[in-house]
């Protein structure tokens, strides 16, 4: 029988460059089901639900929720919440009052184990509402999904930039002889990798990459570098934000000296590398940190990407209405002949909270760079590019009515 | 008469994402004239002219000439080398040898005072050469045109990536309250004002602008984003490496202090801001800092910005096989009924060594942002994209052949 009732849509933790096509596709998939009455939005994620701040996305133009499929950042508004135990009680009322039988969080680990919650919590209480999550996260280390919508279009900007600034590292060396760009992606490699696909010809950048999965040798690293250095005149290195030493460590929290013994407190992974290398070399070191660009670059994203966001959003609606319920979508992947996606899903007991590290296959001997099984996986989830309408020289971005409207509801405390 | 021999091109100083269009207007050009016998290419610079590592460009596939025009990077390479007064005497005593009597210097500020330093030694001792700087850089700072090639492209590019960026903070302000771009620029403020160009609406990034033709205020910075951060409870600030204090000082190579109290050296500009933030207030701040990705973007570059650079180094040629000499190419523009640009010259000697900042009528009253005046200048910069090539996934850049077989010769010695 189907179950009557109002959807919610929310979005949680860091954006992606492609994280509002996933609600374009959750909107207008969910407006097709006559026992779908109003389709919400919470503002600012879970913490727009327990604030009740909702907004009707069905009142939205066909114009802008055509537009969140490029438009970057949560378009919802996102929050970074860990819910309390009183909080759940206060949700369950909340859906109850205002009559969710259909509940999709966008989201990465956290979020699933969230979603997950709600959803055992819903049927412990013996109320009936679909739980669907739906995976986000440019760090590509949610489980059993084969990638995430989100990590191909990150995985994309940085291959460019590091093609482009490896151009410029490479026609002026006497200026610059060392590149280090520090990328995100937390304890997982998988953005950091995907600089190699910058890489198609022998001397091209980059020449050193180091993922998290490994721990860090300093020494390794400096010898590394000059080798490099010594063989080409320059050298660019790609790094992960969250690298850590051989005790499990991050090195960008660690404690550095400077050369008068004094402690410089978090100096940056990027800089801590940069400092291992002049202690030792007399050369000349540029640092590049991308931060936040690396998720929203959307002038530059995957259509591949863009595309299988979308449809995960449709799909998620079509799995609930058809009746299931705790679980997240997932990609599946066929390579031949050709890159063939299709969406699955997958239990969501089982992802939550669990991070997908790079397999050691990827990473090559010398752990200093990856290997092909690693460039044949992450390459066709870059391939396209989205075509954003541009205004006076800039992407035309759209804004959702109701977030213009409400937003100043989720505003927080002054800082004075 | 026409002056009968050959013709060399030359980069200097930091590339920018379409320096490569006004030598492939330059090749082009070049090659239309029965006076210019043969079309050379200087590897990295004066320094390659020193070391007569030259290339033949007429050499070169039709395809690769013109695949120069979405190729950033040098791809002549470049050089920072000041010429010693031994210098000039070996570089007359080449270009005698090797018949160049039309010389193009691409570069800034340094590179036109090399260019006008040269040709004033060819014309002191009698040699009949013509030579013509193009300019080129992201920071905007020549003097004497409406503005250089380089720019707009850069400055496109930064305003995109406020926009995302932009969006990314507004959307998760939980997590992120504040976020500081730091931007290029040396001691002029023009690509900084260019995040301007982003907001389209009044609670839009970017909210405050640091420039460095003003004197850096500690107590008025702090006040400024707590001010932006209680309205809207985030605040995007945008500021140039070069901010100075009121007696010159650079802010980023400033010795701060720890909370041990031990020197923290080199920290940057951006942390240096974020460090003054946080002592005052309990908010998170992220540093983007975009580095050499900001004059290498060519995946997001300006069309108008290319085609000027393409245009700029055509003209030169003409100008040059015109009898013209000493002289810098510069940019004219009308504003009326719509941006249209012109190309014409002035005089090297004025040009060089001398910077153009930012006139006071473009930063606003409180010194944080700038005025509609910049806004109107800088906008029709911006205008239209660059259709670059892409192979799997990634754009398709160019290498010229001659630099591939030479560019081993200019190679530094081995660090270690």
């Amino acid at each position: 029988m189907a179950l009557k009732g109002n959807c919610l849509i929310a979005q949680s933790g860091g954006p992606t460059a492609v994280i509002n096509n996933s609600i374009s596709g959750l909107v207008k998939e969910a407006g097709r089901y006559s026992q779908i009455t109003t389709v919400y939005g919470a503002l600012f994620g879970i913490k727009g639900v327990l604030d009740e701040h909702l907004i009707d996305l069905g009142q939205e133009s066909r114009h802008t929720i055509e537009g969140l499929r490029y438009t970057p950042g949560a378009a919802l508004g996102s929050c970074r919440y860990k819910l309390k135990t009183d909080d759940y009680e206060k949700l369950l009322d909340i859906f109850k009052k205002q009559n969710i039988r259909y509940f999709f969080y966008v989201g990465g680990n956290d979020s699933m184990d969230t979603a997950n919650k709600i959803s055992n919590m819903a049927a412990e209480s013996g109320y009936e509402m679909r739980v669907v999550g739906v995976p986000k996260t440019v760090d590509n280390d949610l489980p059993l999904t084969d990638h995430s919508p989100g990590y191909g279009s990150a995985a994309k900007y940085i291959a460019t930039v590091v093609k482009e600034t490896g151009l410029d590292l490479q026609g002026i060396v006497a200026s610059s002889d060392i590149a280090i760009l520090e990328v995100m992606g937390r304890n997982a490699g998988w953005l950091t990798a995907a600089a190699a696909l910058a890489k198609q010809s022998a001397n091209e950048a980059p020449h050193l990459i180091y993922l998290p999965e490994v721990p860090f040798n300093k020494e390794q690293f400096v010898n590394d570098v000059i080798k490099v250095y010594d063989k080409l005149g320059y050298c660019y290195v790609v790094a992960s934000e969250g690298l850590v030493d051989k005790d499990g460590n991050y090195l960008a929290s660690e404690k550095a000296t400077d050369a008068f013994g004094h402690a410089k407190l978090g100096n940056g992974l990027a800089n801590t590398l940069k400092d291992l290398i002049t202690e030792k070399v007399n050369v000349k070191v540029r640092c590049n940190i991308l931060g936040t660009s690396q998720r929203s670059a959307m002038h530059h994203a995957s259509k591949t990407d863009a595309a299988e966001a979308y449809r995960v959003g449709m799909e998620a609606v079509k799995l609930a209405v058809r009746g299931l319920s705790g679980v997240m979508m997932a990609m599946e992947r066929d390579d031949y002949p050709n890159y063939r996606s299709r969406v699955g899903y997958v239990d969501l007991a089982l992802v939550a909270n669990v991070e997908k590290k790079m397999p050691l296959n990827m990473i090559n001997e010398e752990k200093n760079y990856v290997t092909y099984e690693f460039v044949r996986y992450a390459q066709p989830l870059i391939e396209g590019e989205v075509a954003v309408p541009m205004h006076k020289g800039v992407p035309a971005y759209v804004t959702l009515e109701g977030y213009k409207r409400m937003h100043t509801l989720s505003r927080r405390k002054p800082a004075s």
